[in-house]
């Protein structure tokens, strides 16, 4: 199943149920909210089923994306992980930090109070901070208990997410010096418009990892295409990692952290720091800016048959 | 003013207006929940100055501080800073971390979705994890508009709180190398029942800081008397960095860090951590073990005339 949240003067919006090729939708019937969904999912979401099928039908009013919300427009709790190795050996290189560790996935509790709408102008206060976006992919889970194993964390996984992280670059190195992780290096990400049930990816969603491209595009040219399942850890055990001293709440979202491929000098990044690292240590200094406001970043995954799937994040930042 | 949530089998309870001197309540008539006077504040808070000027004088019923929930039972973001130098300092030489940056405050994001009532049963995985407290106070806010300045963050403080912010020893420092900030050491924090209104504190609300001691016992025994001014950054300070690349939310809660004073030798601490780190000092190696299930600790700041002021902590630690 798809779903999406469209505004209706409230914080977390209406929920809707949108068909599979994401031109229709319709209210959902059994959940005002994706929360309330979430919350109740066992029992809510079989019923959602005949809504599904009847949208995939012909159903339902047309689906306008640029109109959502983030599918969750507000969570509880967002986490996210940083589980493409190859990022975190180029990151460690260029700024100098620890390196990931090899027995533990990395996680950092961010903002989740608000996810910014696919297709909403992303206010920043400065050029300076290097303003970066981050293309990820995401879990949205329902209650997982404290101390859950991997395996059982991977039934706890309700949908399926794509996530523009928006980091500012030069904060971040001062935050990550103290140990206490960021809070100014990191606004509030934006999230495409449609969240998916994992079934939907069919044999793309492989040992709990998104195993489809990413597309990156940042003012009109192609930035990277990288591929999502070369994660070290898969989101069974990023959700366990996070539910260790934790009861996690339902709706709690986790992030994959920026994907990234072993070959990036072929396929691309999927932020302007990782193109920046390679230039460091390619050319001996990092000559791509971080973005300028007015610059404008797409994102987006589809399944390998050009199929539609979250649909796109599409945004341009301007000056707060 | 001064207000507690009752439980009422939703996870927000039901906002009551308690006495000055914490013996009687009632339920709040212009907002139901503390979100919903947050959100609300400036139109609502004047309507419940009479409720509490008829509970100073009698009215109400009986406030049963046991069954209080926490005052925000879950907040939408939780910040937590560590204003306190010489606790910094001292966990720096100890665990061989960077000092505190001189030039802005130290800040994480913590878990937010839920706050342990006071008196509950704190549930956590292993002994093996270094289970230690620590006595912090806090400040609830009104919707702060990104960018907003030391000056104008102290207007949109709207509460005070004391919390009891759980930490996992054994697993931070892993955590912390890796630059990332806390999740497994940082589970869920536990808040003293009632919040209250700056202007309850008089003279005790001084620069943005809470001028009152904070007295801390573990199993009876005392293990602190520490005085809560001598924060390197105010509260305005925190509240100013915390907003500086995003809006805060209504409800954010935002907390001082171990509550510690230079004279820690003299005074105590109000976490274990600290104290082993005395003993690393003087004597060459720790000698406090850290809590076991079963272990009781105790955390009040009361007005220095010894009236009541946010109520007391007290709970025990049990396996989970």
């Amino acid at each position: 199943m798809k779903f999406a949240t469209m505004p209706d003067d409230t914080p977390d919006g209406r929920l809707h149920v949108v068909s599979r090729d994401l031109t229709r939708c319709m209210p959902a019937e059994a959940a005002a909210t994706m929360q309330t969904l979430l919350e109740g999912w066992e029992r809510l979401a079989p019923g959602l089923a005949a809504q599904y099928a009847a949208l995939n039908a012909g159903a339902g009013v047309p689906f306008e994306a640029g109109r959502a919300l983030a599918p969750l427009p507000r969570a509880w709790q967002w986490l996210d992980g940083s589980a493409y190795q190859s990022h975190g050996h180029l990151m460690s290189k260029v700024f100098g930090m620890a390196d990931s560790p090899v027995d533990r996935p990395l996680m950092y509790q961010g903002l989740s109070d608000r996810f910014l709408p696919a297709t909403a102008d992303v206010p920043l206060p400065s050029e300076e901070d290097g303003i970066d976006f981050e293309g990820e992919f995401g879990v949205i889970c329902g209650p997982v208990p404290m101390g859950t194993g991997a395996e059982a964390a991977r039934g706890h996984i309700r949908l399926l997410v794509q996530i523009n992280d928006w980091s500012l670059r030069v904060v971040a190195p001062t935050e990550m010096r103290t140990g206490f992780g960021w809070v100014q290096a990191k606004p509030a990400c934006s999230a495409a418009p449609v969240a998916v049930t994992p079934d939907e990816l069919g044999d793309a969603w492989r040992d709990a990892r998104v195993d489809l491209p990413l597309s990156v595009e940042w003012n009109g040219d192609s930035f990277g295409l990288v591929e999502g399942y070369q994660m070290a850890w898969g989101f069974d055990e990023l959700v366990a990692h996070a539910a260790r001293t934790r009861d996690l709440v339902a709706g709690t979202i986790i992030g994959s952290g920026t994907v990234s491929n072993a070959n990036f000098r072929d396929v691309g990044s999927s932020c302007i720091a990782e193109r920046r690292g390679i230039e460091m240590l390619d050319l001996g200094a990092a000559r791509t800016p971080y973005m300028r406001f007015g610059d404008r970043v797409r994102m987006e995954c589809r399944l390998r048959s050009g199929a539609p799937l979250f649909g796109a994040i599409d945004q341009t930042v301007v000056k707060r």
